[in-house]
């Protein structure tokens, strides 16, 4: 069981942005983190990062036949790219979107995600635990389809 | 290690209200699934479900004081309810927010949560998986809280 | 054949409260000018009112199974209450909306409703007329469901 | 006593036009069923159909002096025509709104009526049996007037 | 010198409908007020009224070339035709737009004119005086343009 | 009889600003061309401009007992000033509204009348006619009172 | 002369909850202090409070005859009761709307009130003083109406 | 196969309103043209013109079963007419929107089409060029269903 | 302790005014009755009134340093001015927002204020007994703070 | 004459993504189908497709000089890119803005494009015909400009 | 070269309102710094300042003839006054808007400008240094004019 | 001292692009006028231009420890970028954002920016001196810093 990864623009900037609401770990921290959940659920993960529009879709379209599932936490793209959803739903995939911060609470432009409608589920609001709850998830999403 | 889980407004009605959106697990039965991982990680919880917004403010403010945390699925009333924020701020007791369905894939007033923004996360969209990866969050903010 | 009359809140006050708007009769008197119409039809009623939405929820949950349809008088929540909305949407039982007075002739946020989506059909501002009618139009739609 | 059905644009296609929210029947069966209640509450009906905004308007103005009362469903321009409003608004004749489907369960701007209030009540969902639900309710409305 | 004024849906109704908003007189006796005016400054009148949105374009169109200038009162079809607009733009003969009550008075939607922005100016408020006012206005627009 | 002429801010440049929509004659002469008109009709006029909000909320009071109208084109303020409308309503004496230019033809912003509501009609769009036409119309509206 | 104090959801937790925005006084607390001026006024007071919608709507249809005015703090339900609103409407008591913080200078949905419209007036934002000056104010209004 | 087209208001004015946005041919020079294009598909086409709501709703009526299709150039009703729309769709002929003038770039009402997402297609901004190119689409249209 | 009453646009009417919205009193009278409160209260109170904007700004702004409070009916500059806003926040003293009338009454532009954000507190509804409200109120502000 | 056809994100999942919106077809398969008509109508063409907006923009850049005319299906950068926009505008060279399915038969953010304001024209909803229907376009466009 | 400097309503409380918005020099320190630049590009510099909107416009209008561009910080009349926009429009003097905070960053009301449309162009952010920045721009202008 | 120039879309198009809107000079025009002036200032200027909204993220990201300032000419992006303002908060290094038209007199989708609330300040509307006006305005920044 393979599983993807996919961080949007500024988060290779974590641990220097802002960590009062992002949190004090870089993304590569996260990454170590959650690939120990990752051994003891038996899944293989990957993580990429990219500023670029254009390489998540490319990214979300390469991953169908090849990743089980998708980890998305687009970022500010969250919010305003209808070519990122259209990506999503392109492929059979399923697709977790996660946030580090409960954005919610913060600009009222955060709170309208433009790629969550198309997603299994999103989970928001727990720093670099959101990324472990995802894989947990997910692990139970694919168990589900198995049967 | 106590943990109250809230439900809300027609919770009760779970198994027997629209199966497709909600899932075919009763309250009770999600409540069993709960508890077994809530034994795997050693935490006390408890199920209440009420259809009244003035019981679950009730339960909100007695929970201080004798709950670690608050897993809430407020259902309908998360799009309505100021009173049930205004509840979840009266006291220290953190918050997680969840929902069995993705809430961002439905109508357009399910978008919007009047209570998301005082709690510390939302989990929404993985069904009945959505109770235990909520303990396991909270389980989580908890230690991180005891450092 | 069954019917369950469910008035919301403020309908106590019928009778006293602005006649001008609502008629001069009380609750209690258009229940008994609309038995003799459920007589003439062989429909058995009960009237039931409360001011509190969880209280009209718990009783549509509980019409499920021993009432045919449900005759629905949500007065101001009509306006307000996804929950309600839901609890409709949770019974297989069909419900009628109704209301006393043209709630199209009144304040802006009188003309919608957040329940009349989920009814069979609804019924406006025929006074107590407005009861009776909607028996009749029950006792149709029952009569169809039998063919 | 006499009563005008006024039917507005697409109501001469009932029947053919998508038989699911419209219902099988064709407006002179729907006629012929009315026609039966009529009798028995000893009242005179006529029925007429228009595509065109304008005569529904002249029908609307000879109405006056001659019929007790009107049953009108003006179809789409329920949600556009000030101009009926206005007709409405300018004879004595009570006027009561029907709908044939739930108009609030479709598209967004099917919910707004501009002129439902100028007129004494509103019935909606019911399909065929609008019509005839209308015949009762403005029957009613005439007794109380003749006290 | 020849001058058309079109009125719109309802305005046969004058004298009839509404009189405390729309005053006392009928469409002919404003009629005849009118023609004194015209004939004290030389401008022949001709009066036509419909309530038929098609008929008043037809109308506009067949001005040109015949009259040198429209007064037209579209009554409710101010506020919901962009048809008419069109029409008045389509021609080069100039338009002034007069409503008898003043329509900023009275509900938001009548508020809002499609035509006014396309006519030449607009009077309203002044009762029959509005179609008196409105010729001299016009009587005043042709001598300039003549000049 | 006596009417007042109140000119709002930036009148004072008529005939200096933007020609090509407000006309090239200044406010003076347009003083002139009305005052022709107001010995015709017997009524004594006086002009003032202020580019002070404070000064037409002034001027209004003042009115009240010796003016028997008040022509008003409150330029921008039109749009912008509740304070204006309540010193409007605050005075017995009939209030025209009067623009130069067709408002509605303009910026979006220009389309709202806070103004408008409260007086006796509107006329807009004639240039320096305007001031004439409002002449006229005052003089019928006093007539009329005096009957 | 007795008046009622009505206290919704929430209230219950003063001095507790938020004492940077609602004070440090228990609700019972302000009691005492209310309790003071009114012996001095000569008014007998009770105070109520309640989580519950349904039971805000109880009380004030049950201090109609019993009490001559009610001082109103609903907390959340100030901005999504219509319900409440209407309850206020049923009776003929003065009511009086109250709040300790003042609401205009916080989140965007506290500053609409559905309950002022049908009040007698408001007064926020001076802490546990709001409930003394409400008696004030309350007892002028009584005296006003004993004239 | 035949083709209806329907030209709605103020399109009989082609070619003499405004051709700097509809350009310099009249609607019978554009008839000629297509009647080219259509011989050499093989397709029969009739035009029909009407500055009436409820004509064009008749003739989309009576297509039904005589017409393989209808091209509709509904003009300024494409905006405001509701019952064009549920006329397009009562009927199963296939029904292609088009425009001479890119209503796109015109003003922010002319973005909005009530009967677009009803028609199998839209073409709009290539002047008489519009007519022809739905012509083709059509006729495309036409070719895949009867595969 | 000096308390200064700022009392803007058309408050100079007073008793002419509406006084059916506004009470029958003029301004000099409740002036004279605040002075009796004033006078008990031990506190000397000036009253200012200004149709002008500006005027009320530049005496915000001298109020520092002499006055201890400011008690402010900017009438309908309340809902205008950002101006008479900032000034409030320029200056360390306590400004109380009044009006005479319950503005959430009244048309929907009355219901926005821009200065009650800034404000200590509002009080509106009790015609002229919320001057003297304020005064209590103002009062018992400044008690706090000298502890 | 040389046309470049630009494809936007996902379009490279033409055939695989949600063929019952998008048919059947590969964008190379489209190529071809399109090929034919180019060779007939003595057109070069040259197909491009990114998920890249910023190459996109660099794409349209480039073609100024080089082709004819840019035949663009932006995707879901349609709806949010005002970058394109500004792309289109800054070259000469025209742009048919088109789509395979009917954007306005969608979700409602699909309805508004930024692109084709400043677009030659826009053809949507035929499948992959609407890019042979945008060739004929544009080379009838190109036809009348070489007049 | 002469530059009027026009200072709107507040800013005669610089350095003594929210310095940490406004910065903690007052108006006549700041026109010192200028004063230097100034006499370092040889241009002659005027300060005024004024809360009231009217006095603005009267010194804008007089600019016209005397000085050759205008720095205007209108303060909050900024986001309300469509007449100072008027009077910049009235006269060919170029007028730079300029903000000493950065209003973006401040409340959503601050974010829109009626001036700024009719300005060569707008400065905020910089402090005290914004009133330096703009005489640099003006003088650019005027060298370019003057070519 | 070393300020990073960022260019975004379409700004390659400088000179060539609609020279009435943005100019005649291309970027590498304005590249020499700005080096004249940061030789005088003693500041090392670099200037970038991309039409990805990726690579000015990344350039963002990568000014910082290098840069002591960047100046921001996002282009389009700035109205439709969540992902650049995020950038800019992700650094220490201040941002100026610039603008060669005023964009407040252009659309009204170019009035929002989402990144100037996060910049240090805004300079639109003098052309290519908004480049140069943005290194003195960030030069005084610095100096100010550096105390």
């Amino acid at each position: 069981m393979k599983v993807l990864y996919l961080n949007g623009p500024n988060l290779n900037m974590l641990g220097i942005r802002e960590p009062t609401i992002y949190g004090a770990l870089t993304l590569k921290q996260i990454e170590h983190q959650v690939q120990e959940k990752a051994q003891e659920l038996g899944i293989q993960i990957e993580f990429r990062q990219s500023n670029h529009e254009g390489s998540l879709i490319d990214w979300i379209h390469e991953a169908s036949g090849i990743f089980d599932a998708i980890i998305l936490n687009a970022g500010a793209y969250t919010h305003t790219s209808i070519a990122i959803r259209d990506a999503v739903s392109s492929i059979k995939v399923p697709v977790v979107e996660i946030h580090l911060s409960n954005v919610h609470a913060r600009e009222e432009f955060r709170k309208k995600s433009f790629i969550a409608p198309v997603c299994a589920g999103v989970i928001a609001g727990f720093g670099a635990e959101s990324y472990t709850l995802a894989l947990i998830a997910v692990s139970g999403l694919l168990a589900k389809q198995h049967h």
